[in-house]
C-alpha cells in the first residue's frame, strides 16, 4: 500500500468522527527511546525511517516534524509521498503546536492514540490549544496497517544477583522506603528499564535495549506486574511468584489502577506514564507526580554493578583492538567500506560467550561521513575506507555483566593540519574531565563547561550532550544525569557518565573521542568532598594524528599513563598481530 | 531599654491579640539589601547587629536565625538578652519553618508587619504553616521602640543623560514595549534601584546606595510616583513632572493601587513587592508575577555607562595606588591599624571632586582577620597592621560616573610557603575567566565552575560567589546575574559582573582578588557567538606571593599585560612617591 493511500484511508478515518487533524508521535506505551517494530507507527504513516519526529496528517496536509539531524533523509523518503517536511528550529517553519494553532479551527477536534503520548506532552499540548478538543481514544493506525509486526514474545530471563548487586526484594524495599517517607500508598511504574532494573530480569522485545515491555505497580505491600505472560518460562514466573509478584495480562494495568480506591495517593512519573494509564486512574485518588523512583537508584551504580561494567569493558576493549587491527589492514586494500567495517565489528564481539547483542547501531563514518553525527552507514551508500584521512567508530554492546559505549577516531594514514588541531582540541576537552577533581554534588552543566573551555578557547564547539548515564544491560542512554548546557542533576559517586567530546566539519571530518567512566571518592577534607572521574573504558586513544604542541605537560602524562594501562590490561589476551597492534598503539609520545 | 524588656512588651502586645508567635525580618517594605536606620526593627528587638537574620519572639522562647558568617558576633550580641541564636545550616538546628511546625500549635496565629514580607517569603510561609493563622497588618515594633530613628529626608538629585545614556523617556518607553507585548496593563515596581535606574534620579536615603526609597506604578500612559515630596527640590520635581510623571506621598501607593478597576492585568516582582502592597489590589485585577523588567535592563550596561564606568575605575585606580604607597610606609612604622586603614582609604577618595559615598563598609583585614569574609574593623579590635603576611582590602566608592567594587591582598613583607600557594591559586582562578573565552549566553553557574577548576584540582575551594553585577551608582550587589553555583542567568554583551575568587584558611590568612569587568564579544564564525570578559579595573596585582612555576606561561603573559596596561593607564596621573610605588608593583615576572 503506497503512503499516500494510507493517508487516504486514514482521512476517511478521520471523516467519520469529523476530526480535524491527527497526530502520530514516535512513541511507544512506554515512551521509549527505541521502538519494537510494532510500535513504529510514525515510520509506517509516513515513510520516513529516522528515530525522531512527528507526523501529522489533517484533511488536507500531511506533515512531519523531525530535527536537523534528518532534514537531508526526510526529505529524501518524504519525497514519495503528499508529506511534507517540516524543519524543527529553522526560522520559517511553525512548530506543531503553532501549526496546529493556524490551521486547525477553533473547536476543531484533535485526535491522537492516547497510548502513544505522556502526560506531560499531552499537558504542553492542552495548554496550548485554547479551546480545541483533544481524542485520545483513537488507533486510526491499527485500522490501516493490516500488515503490522506483532509484538515479540522472546522469553525474560533473570539477571543474576552476582551481576546486578542488589536482589529485587532489596530494590523494591528501597523504593517503598522513599514511598513511606513521602506517603506514597502506589507507585506506578511505566518505564521498561524500571521495571527490568526493579526486578532483576531482562528481555528482548526492543533491538539494542534488553528490556521487558511491561508496567509495574507497586503498593504497600502489594506487586503487580502486568506482562505479555507468553515470554514467563516456568522458572521465570516462579522466580518472580517467589518474590511476591502478581503475575496480569499486559493489558490489565487499566482495571488494577481503576480500582485503587479513592484517597489512595498513587506516585507516577509524567514523562514515562501514558495518557490512557493516566485517565484510568480514579479521580478521587491523589496523584503526585515527579521523577520514577528506581531512575535515581539505578543511575548509581552498585559497587558488584562497577565491577561487572569493568569485566564488560575488558571484553570489548579486547574486541575493538582486534578490529582496528583487522580494520588498518584491511584500509590498505581498498576493498573495505563503512557497512563492512561495522559487520565485522558486530562478528568480533559476538564471538564472546557473554555477548548478548549490540547497544546501538554502529556508526562508521570514514572522512566526511564522520562529520554527521548520527551517521550509520547503509548498504547503497558506504564510503570505502583506504589509508589516509580519520575514520569514526561509535559502537558499544551488551554482555551479561555490562554494557559498553566507545568510540574511537584513528587516522588511517595522512591527515592534514586542521584535522591535527581538531583532534588535539578534542583530546584536551576530554581529558580535562579526567584530570578535573570536582565538588561532590557538582551538576552536569557545571562538569560541561570544564569540558568546552578548551574548545570555547579556539572558537569551536560541538552540538551534542558532552556525556550521558549509560544503563547496566538497559539502555545505553539512560538519565537523569548528563554532562550537558541544561543538566542540573548532582553527580554523586558511583554514577557512570560518557565523556564524549567531538568536533565536526561539514564535508571534512568529524572527530569523537569516547570512554565511559563513573564518579569515585577522591579525598575529603575541610574544603568538602572532591570526586573524580575513574574511566572504565581501556582502549588506546591513538597519538598520530595530535598536534603535541597544543597539549601541557599534564595532559601528555594522562594520556601516556592511560595507553599503558590499557597496554597492561589487554596484552595478556592478545597474541599475534593483534598484541603488536595494541604495543604499536600504546607507545608513549 | 534592655532586650529583654522590649521583648516583654512585645509579649505583652502578642496577648493582646492572642499572637502565638512574632517574625521580624531583616527587611524594609522595599525588600533592600541595606536598610535605612528607620528599618532596623530586627536589630532593636534583639540587639544582633548583623546585616542577615531573622527573629522570632514567641509567649515563652525569643530566638535569632542567622548564618555561619555571623555566628561568633551573634552569640556575643544575643548572650546580653533571652534571645538563643539558631545557626543556619548547622545539624540540629530547625530552620525557622521547621520551629513554627514543631512550636506553634495547629491553629496558632503567627503575626509579622506585612510592609517587611516579600510576597515571595510569604508564600513560602503560608505554604508551610498548615492550619495555623498569619496576621499580617501588625507592626508591634513601632509600638515599642519609642526612639525610633526618623526615615531620611535628604534631597533627590537627578542623574545626567550624559552619565546614564539613556534618558528617562526611552528607560520607560522599553518598559512600555515589554507591558504591550506581554499584555500588562500595569507594572508596579516596589525596588528603589529599578526606580532610580528607570528615572534617572538618585538619593541619599540609604548608606552606601544612592537611591531613593519610593514606589512606581507604570501604567499605559501613566506613571505615578509615590514619595516623600520633602525630598523634592523644585528643580527635581519639574523634571519628573515635565516627564509625565505625577507625584503623590509615599504612602498613596495603597491608594493608588486600590483604585486600579478590575480586569487590568497588573505586573509585579515577587521578590520586591511586599504583602501590604500585594494586598491593596483588588481581588478582580489580574497579577501576573516576574522580575521586574528594568532589572533586565539594568543588569546589561549602555556604552555610555561602560565608558563612564571606566572612568570612575581610573579616579578609584588612583586612589588606591595613593593608598597602597601610604599603607606600605606604614606597615614599617608599627603605629597602622586596619581601621586607620579603611579611614585613610576613606579620605583618599573623598578629595575626588566626583565621590558621592563609598560603595560598602571597606574590609580591611590584616593576616588572620581576612580569613573572615565579611570582616570590618572596629575601634574596639582592630588588629595592628606590620611589614609582614598579608593584608586583603576590599572596598569601593560611588562616583558621579560610576561604582567601583574593588580587592586586593597584599603582601606587606614576608609570607610563607602556604600563603604563596593560596594566593597563586586565586589568581589563576581569577586570571582563567579573564583568559576565557565563552559561548553568549553561557549561564552564571557554567563561568563559575570554570573559575573553580584550578582550586579544585589542589582541594581547595570558597564559600561566596565568584562574581555578582554591579549597579551603576545604585546597589554594589546587582542581579540577576551572578557567577556563582546557583545562577542560571544568561550573561549577555554589556553585563557587568565582579570576578573575586577567595581562599579563606581560619586563624591563618585569606586572599581574595576582584575586577570588575564587562561582556564584550569577542567573535562570531560557524560554531556560534563568542564572548570575553574584559577589565574595567586597573590597578596592581600583588606579585610578590606569586609561586611563578604554578602558573603557565599564558597565565604569566596575561598577568605582565595587565601590570603593564595599568601602568600606562595610572602613571599619567601619579608623581613622586605614588609613582614609584606604582612603577614598582607592575614590574613583569
Amino acid at each position: 500500500m503506497s503512503i499516500d493511500e494510507r493517508i487516504r484511508q486514514l482521512r476517511e478515518l478521520m471523516r467519520e468522527r469529523k476530526i480535524d487533524a491527527y497526530i502520530i508521535p514516535t512513541s511507544d506505551p512506554h515512551q521509549s527511546e527505541y521502538l519494537a517494530d510494532y510500535y513504529k507507527t510514525r515510520e509506517f504513516i509516513s515513510g520516513f525511517t529516522g528515530s525522531a519526529g512527528t507526523a501529522l496528517v489533517t484533511l488536507n496536509e500531511a506533515l512531519v516534524w523531525t530535527d536537523s539531524r534528518y532534514f537531508i533523509q526526510a526529505s529524501k523518503e518524504l519525497a514519495r509521498s503528499e508529506f511534507k517536511l517540516m524543519k524543527m528550529g529553522v526560522e520559517g517553519y511553525p512548530s506543531l503546536l503553532e501549526y496546529l494553532d493556524e490551521n486547525i479551527s477553533e473547536f476543531g477536534k484533535i485526535a491522537f492514540d492516547g497510548n502513544t503520548y505522556s502526560v506531560k506532552a499531552y499537558k504542553q499540548l492542552s495548554d496550548n490549544i485554547g479551546s480545541r478538543i483533544l481524542i485520545t481514544d483513537v488507533d486510526y493506525i491499527s485500522d490501516i496497517w493490516k500488515t503490522r509486526p506483532a509484538l515479540g514474545k522472546d522469553p525474560v530471563w533473570i539477571m543474576d544477583e552476582e551481576y546486578a548487586g542488589y536482589s529485587l526484594k532489596e530494590k523494591i524495599g528501597k523504593v517503598r522506603d522513599i514511598m513511606e517517607q513521602k506517603s506514597f500508598d502506589y507507585s506506578f511504574v511505566g518505564s521498561p528499564e524500571d521495571i527490568s532494573y526493579l526486578l532483576n530480569i531482562r528481555g528482548k522485545d526492543v533491538d539494542y535495549n534488553p528490556v521487558v515491555l511491561s508496567y509495574l505497580l507497586i503498593g504497600k505491600d502489594t506487586l503487580d506486574l502486568c506482562i505479555d505472560e507468553d515470554k514467563l518460562k516456568a522458572s521465570v514466573r516462579e522466580y518472580l511468584e517467589n518474590n511476591g509478584i502478581k503475575i496480569h495480562p499486559y493489558e490489565a494495568i487499566f482495571r488494577l489502577l481503576s480500582k485503587i480506591p479513592g484517597k489512595n495517593r498513587i506516585y507516577l512519573d509524567p514523562e514515562r506514564t501514558n495518557v490512557r494509564i493516566y485517565d484510568s486512574i480514579n479521580s478521587n485518588v491523589k496523584i503526585s507526580q515527579g521523577i520514577n523512583i528506581s531512575t535515581w537508584m539505578k543511575a548509581v551504580k552498585s559497587d558488584v554493578e562497577i565491577e561487572n561494567i569493568k569485566k564488560a569493558y575488558l571484553k570489548d576493549g579486547l574486541a575493538l583492538v582486534k578490529f582496528f587491527s583487522w580494520l588498518e589492514v584491511g584500509a590498505k586494500t581498498g576493498s573495505l567500506n563503512e557497512l563492512l567495517a561495522s559487520k565485522k565489528l558486530h562478528d568480533i564481539r559476538k564471538e564472546d560467550e557473554d555477548f548478548i547483542e549490540d547497544s546501538f547501531e554502529t556508526i562508521a563514518g570514514y572522512k566526511e561521513n564522520a562529520a554527521i553525527v548520527h551517521y550509520a552507514p547503509s548498504a547503497s551508500g558506504s564510503k570505502t575506507i583506504r589509508d589516509e584521512g580519520m575514520i569514526l567508530i561509535d559502537s558499544g554492546a551488551h554482555y551479561k555483566m555490562g554494557t559498553t559505549d566507545i568510540t574511537r577516531t584513528l587516522a588511517l594514514g595522512k591527515v592534514n593540519e586542521n584535522e591535527k588541531i581538531d583532534y588535539t582540541l578534542v583530546l584536551k576537552s576530554f581529558i580535562t574531565l579526567f584530570l578535573a577533581r570536582f565538588k561532590d554534588k557538582t551538576n552536569g552543566q557545571r562538569l560541561d563547561a570544564l569540558a568546552k573551555y578548551p574548545l570555547w578557547q579556539k572558537g569551536k564547539d560541538f552540538f551534542h550532550g558532552t556525556g550521558h548515564g549509560v544503563g547496566f544491560v538497559l539502555t545505553v542512554h539512560e538519565g537523569p544525569q548528563r554532562i550537558s548546557e541544561r543538566d542540573d542533576n548532582e553527580f554523586v559517586e558511583n554514577m557512570t557518565t560518557s565523556i564524549e567530546p567531538g568536533l565536526y566539519i561539514e564535508g571534512s571530518h568529524g572527530i569523537r573521542i569516547e570512554n565511559e567512566a563513573y564518579v569515585k571518592r577522591d579525598f575529603e577534607n575541610e574544603f568538602g568532598k572532591f570526586n573524580k572521574f575513574e574511566s572504565l573504558t581501556y582502549l588506546p586513544i591513538d597519538t598520530r594524528p595530535i598536534k603535541i604542541e597544543m597539549l601541557s605537560r599534564e595532559e601528555i602524562d594522562w594520556l601516556n599513563a592511560y595507553n599503558k594501562k590499557t597496554y597492561e590490561k589487554l596484552a595478556p589476551y592478545l597474541e599475534g598481530a593483534d598484541l603488536e597492534y595494541l604495543k604499536g598503539s600504546c607507545k608513549e609520545i
